[in-house]
């Protein structure tokens, strides 16, 4: 069972009997009694149908949008100003949506789970429709890691910024023990926070280390944009900026502060969206450094040319067959990026550079890449 | 100056700068072009006025409420559906608000930063306005400690739980130290995670620390609900359920996990609001487990007979001020508890019990909880 859900789950249990549930009292229209404004959305039945609800007696037009839906869906509203609409059955996962209010994009009310951002834009509500069984990124009974956040000082970029770590269950029993990083960038949008919250690579790792699917490994998640407000000249200059934080400050200040197998056959590098071309580019191109290279749904230039972007992938790529023990790029066919990967792929193969390529379901979407680290994680560091 | 804030303001500037801002397309009203369409909200001047935006053209009243507002205030609309209003000057603080649209309680869509909850009604977008220098609760360039968040299994409520833990600057450098432990606790719609994202409790013990003004000691934010739902009896058991998990689970946890100072000496209990019920009852009643004792705005009951709450405070309350080295309750004039605090600092009185009554300015905020833990935290430890 998922501890998170849980919480929120006996939350609203003990609102209830504290007494202490919200009251829509500022949002409550003139007239309505308080018993009404506590609308219950979303409501997941027990065959997985799901319905929204909103109370809003003067609107003129309230819409679901939402990844479990292939267009927008209009709630009707019935003689209290109650909208509401049912959908599904929903296949068991986590996903977003939104209510569009008369044309203004607005969160859920009635519920509190909340994806955040680093824009605006990429506020959403929270769905979690569960299966009759654990999914894979549940928290379960099993040992668990801990997840640290941690402040450092970039001297490259001058000012103090934030990694989030994942440290595998038991790294504080054995003080001698030295473990290989995965270094995993969020996309664009997100921040350092985006890969444990809405990845839950955290979970995701302690099931696989519980069924021996996977070695242990600390995780690294790093703030993903490089270019500080007011830089001379930083337009187009984010992965070079963010690849000198990388390189000149997280790497050393980790390998100082953690217990880490420094070197480049213990450092695996991955990211997804943006964060995958800034992973497929830094990773590439420093070979002496990673040996596992991952871009999950790319962010690569659409019409960039690869062989500048990766020379050393033209000039020998013998070497970089030699030096790779992983190179795993993967994307979903509905994804937009998706023709940009099959090129990628194809640019590769017509280099004799060995790769994996997973063409797999689905869009632009974590639920995409939660499944992709699941998939890869127990590739890494094998060899 | 704090990453936070930087990691927001860089990220608006590399979206400009890469084209990737959020466009507001599904939001946006027929026939709007896509530039009226980048509303910015808050916007905040030089001098602290703040300008609040919503674009909705099909709405006929948008109000802001806000921490910062004596009353809502009403938007005005200009010809293209624009609302607007600016208020202030604001001093310089954190603030939580939100609009009200025709009724509907909604976020500023213009901002992506929000203040989560454990429920729906908690959500609010956060202004922060900052001053000219650096504020207490600021990340500055000093050392810093490292937030944990940490899994375990509660046996008394047989659910996986989640813990926040502050461990400070160096805790890795030295495995033989070992220190003194706060146990830290969140009011009612919160979880364990309000007091590093609200309360700021890393930023505020590393400047503390920094200027040597405080002792180093780990802070142990546990999840502050006990009552899990379908649980036979549960009403009204809340602070009892959670008691038993404090007690039998998470101490044993946290001193078989951390490096902790294992005894009554080096152990401090504090809470806000229904946390702050909590610290009270668990605290006081367990002066073997306890000897710093503190309740911010604490959620004690109105009406309720503390002799019969406090058992040994009346019946031997010498030995209490034997025992306790801190016993600190704090209130805000303005809160709804102060009248609850002034009577609980009067049975105290009454019964020779010492104690700190901090009678401070201020409302049920979060802006009261940081600046009293910044005034309590160099007192403990310190005997």
């Amino acid at each position: 069972m998922n501890a998170n859900y849980l919480h929120r789950a006996w939350f609203r249990l003990v609102c209830l009997i504290l007494g202490l549930g919200f009251q829509a009292a500022r949002g409550q229209p003139p007239g309505a009694d308080s018993a009404s404004v506590r609308v219950v959305s979303p409501e997941i039945s027990a065959d997985h149908r799901v319905t929204f609800r909103l109370l809003a007696p003067k609107a003129s037009e309230v819409l679901v949008s939402g990844e479990f839906l292939a267009a927008s869906r209009a709630l009707t509203k019935d003689a209290n100003g109650l909208w509401s609409v049912t959908v599904g059955p929903i296949e068991p996962e986590i996903y977003y949506y939104n209510f569009t209010i008369d044309g203004v994009r607005a969160l859920d009310p009635g519920n509190p789970e909340v994806k955040t951002g680093s824009t605006a834009g990429t506020i959403q509500s929270v769905l979690e429709v569960r299966g009759d069984g654990p999914a894979f990124y549940d928290g379960q009974p099993v040992p668990h890691g801990e997840i640290r956040t941690r402040w450092y000082q970039s001297q490259s970029l001058g000012t103090l910024r934030r990694l989030t770590v994942y440290v595998p269950p038991g790294y504080d029993r054995d003080p001698a023990a030295r473990l290989p990083v995965l270094y995993l960038f969020h996309g664009a949008n997100a921040d350092e926070t985006a890969w444990t919250r809405l990845g839950r690579v955290n979970l995701i790792l302690d099931n696989l280390l519980a069924a021996g699917k996977a070695r242990p490994f600390i995780v690294v998640m790093p703030f993903g944009y490089g270019a500080p407000p007011n830089t001379p000249g930083a337009q187009g200059q984010n992965t070079a900026l963010f690849s000198r934080d990388l390189l000149e400050d997280v790497i050393p200040f980790v390998d100082s502060q953690y217990r880490t197998l420094a070197d480049r056959d213990h450092r695996a590098i991955i990211g997804l969206s943006m964060g995958g071309g800034e992973s497929l580019s830094i990773g590439l191109n420093h070979l002496d450094l990673f040996s596992m290279v991952g871009g999950f749904s790319a962010g690569l230039s659409r019409t960039g040319d690869f062989a500048r972007t990766f020379p050393h992938l033209v000039t020998d790529p013998q070497a970089a067959n030699r030096q790779l023990h992983l190179l795993w790029i993967g994307c979903g066919r509905e994804d937009a990026l998706f023709p940009t990967a099959t090129r990628f792929s194809a640019f590769l193969t017509q280099n004799g550079v060995k790769h994996t390529f997973r063409q797999s379901g689905g869009a632009h979407t974590w639920m995409v890449w939660r499944r992709y680290l699941d998939e890869v994680a127990p590739l890494l560091f094998q060899w």
